[in-house]
């Protein structure tokens, strides 16, 4: 019945919810083809509203052969969403996280230790989708299931191999594989990112936007920096990975 | 009377009245600190509790020097916050532009095309700041005293070189002052960003997170490309601005 399947898309807003029932949600046509294309999808609503484009049709097609799809209300589906202007579809999907050989098969290994902020994580795991790195997410980082999360790595969570270790699993992980693990630090001190060679395969470890990189990962890494010229203390943490991120993949495409 | 200048700190969350009093707003210790050194305070607010650190009491020993300072109680304060859990500082600042020549002096000249995320344009300033470059706000970006900008460019604001322009002012400028204008474009066959000599000015232009950059300043410009190698099909257009900018920085530093 559509009523218990719609409690259960409302409750999965909560993140105790998601973590028990190993669900969460995608929202909109462009993460719903994504989640139709690479996840296993549960079940789904939408609204009569949604279907007035040729593409919206074609994907509730496709959905309706992969799992039962209720049509609801403009009323309910608000319930559910987690947007100002929905889009009238949304899917409930299956969570699942990546082999460690599916992250280590990649150029490089992006790492992060307690970043907080969902909207950081997010744009962070669509930074090293597009640039094709493998992500490990370590103790205490915001939940990559979380609706903004998702969001923000516009579709990133459903293609990424993505991996959860404690940090000293990750540590452990990394030399016995022989990636070296960076962190990259506000130490002027250390290596300049751009002087860094990342032909050889790395882990870059990004820390918490208030405090960095954790003590337990940073005693254990080679430092990197990205030097400033401005009076700024420091880069939000997504930029710092952008920067880094492609200046590993610019190294790799000049070989 | 510090009711009148409540009311006036509370209207200026509305972008028509700071535009019409040529005022803004900064909040939180470290923004403040900032606003004393390099802007124009016209008056600000405290709470009894934000004064529980040295740093706070220096702060308010200074700001009392340079302008009427009134302790309020914590419900007023709330009501001219911006924040969930606010520090109990916040200060009315005067809205001030720069100079065209003072933008030109710097490396590189950053333009922002109709960018309306208000967290993409704060952070694209703190970017720009951290490495030294000048602003230019073109037509239908987001609003940069809206205090989610002012937060998110982490004081950028105060200290950068920004003009806002109009597109043509802008093309016309440049084109006077021999500065190259590229825009970051969706394109393959474009030239790859790190294939660009940055070692001549330039001026990089970000366009909307839907469309990209506009048409009339698409045409004008040189288009260079960020090459991706996953399934993603464009990058968040802070993470490109951070990845050109870092890049223009780095052919510098290498010289």
């Amino acid at each position: 019945m559509s009523r218990a399947k719609l409690k259960i898309a409302q409750k999965l807003k909560l993140k105790k919810f998601r973590a028990e029932l190993n669900l969460f949600v995608a929202e909109g046509l462009r993460l719903c083809e994504m989640a139709a294309d690479f996840s296993q999808v549960e079940f789904g609503f939408f609204t009569a509203d949604f279907l007035k484009s040729a593409r919206a049709e074609k994907l509730l097609g496709r959905l309706e052969k992969i799992a039962p799809m209720y049509e609801i209300s403009e009323r309910d589906f608000e319930k559910i969403s987690d947007t100002k202007t929905p889009q009238g579809v949304l899917l409930v999907v299956r969570q699942k996280f990546s082999a460690l050989e599916d992250v280590l098969k990649k150029f490089l290994v992006v790492a992060m230790d307690a970043v907080h902020d969902a909207g950081n994580v997010g744009t962070i795991l669509r930074t090293a989708e597009a640039f094709g790195c493998g992500v490990v997410l370590l103790e205490d980082s915001a939940e990559i299931f979380n609706p903004k999360v998702v969001r923000a790595s516009m579709g990133a969570i459903f293609t990424l191999p993505i991996i959860k270790l404690s940090r000293q699993e990750f540590l452990r992980a990394m030399k016995f594989s022989g990636v070296e693990v960076l962190a990259a630090a506000l130490d002027t001190s250390a290596e300049f990112y751009f002087n860094h060679d990342f032909t050889k395969k790395s882990a870059v470890v990004f820390g918490s936007e208030a405090s960095g990189v954790s003590a337990e990962i940073f005693g254990a890494a080679e430092k990197i920096f990205i030097p400033m010229s401005g009076s700024a203390e420091s880069l939000n943490v997504a930029t710092s990975a952008a920067i880094i991120i492609s200046e590993a993949a610019r190294q790799r495409a000049k070989i």
